[in-house]
């Protein structure tokens, strides 16, 4: 039995917005019940120079998009990074998932061997598109997951690792 | 061109415990040069009820494992979870990475398919061996490298996006 690249792409992508989405109502709920200004949780980050909990969501969405875009080649949407609000970043979110849906499993033929040239900082690399989703896309878009988790749960949020997980299967 | 159970998870658990060897090595460096008690970076979280960085590794060392005990069937060995310093985690690392030395590819055969029940908290459910590795076990190990990678951030270590990802290809 052998796994596709789209298997291991989009369903993990929409699952992990899943996992945002339900982050947010979390959060929301938590601001609400105690009063607290929901832009400090919005803007809340583990260290200075680290992203706070809009720009992880942000990261999400442009890693996972940026990632199915170079590993099929189709066109997406570009979405400017202007969320300030949890009402904006679950717009975000439905914005990913609606491109998501648009695109079809056979669009990733082939993209297991299609070559990705990688910037990052001051490296460079050439990877298949299997060395690239295995060993960035998906460990990246699982890294913002996880920070906007360890924000939320910093600033008390009672966000769990069931929440993390998500329903299984 | 399609993934195998054994390339999708033996060479990303054997990436992540590079990664953390390096995250050990920065807070080791760290603590030196700045004078602070190792055994604080060793048991700093970002809430009291989350796992200290010690326990980050430990349950990335048991939830890799697992993960190939459960799809392999094979025995790993027991690791107890008494790491309290740098040189004994590294050594827990290590240790794990020798079991992941004796695994080969042909003991993953039929590990898609094979039924894995999985208890977490209240939730129970029975899963194919892929929808385990990639809604379970994949998610699970990369949220303890970027929980641990978020509490030395959060500790002033220099740790940085380049280190989580590591090497590229």
């Amino acid at each position: 039995m052998s796994l596709s690249m789209y298997r291991l792409s989009i369903p993990a992508f929409v699952r992990g917005f899943g996992v945002l989405s339900a982050y947010l109502d979390k959060a929301d709920a938590h601001a609400q019940a105690s009063g607290l200004d929901p832009e400090i949780l919005v803007q809340a980050r583990l260290s200075p120079d680290m992203l706070p909990l809009a720009g992880q969501i942000q990261r999400a969405s442009d890693t996972s998009k940026n990632a199915v875009v170079r590993l099929t080649g189709i066109e997406a949407p570009s979405f400017p990074d202007t969320e300030t609000t949890f009402t904006e970043l679950r717009q975000r979110i439905r914005n990913t998932l609606d491109f998501f849906s648009s695109v079809e499993p056979d669009q990733f033929e082939g993209s297991a061997a299609r070559e990705i040239t990688l910037k990052f900082g001051k490296m460079q690399a050439t990877l298949t598109g299997e060395e690239y989703l295995l060993t960035f896309a998906l460990p990246n878009f699982y890294f913002h997951l996880a920070t906007a988790h360890g924000i939320l749960r910093h600033q008390g949020v009672p966000v769990g690792k069931l929440d993390y997980l998500g329903p299984f299967g």
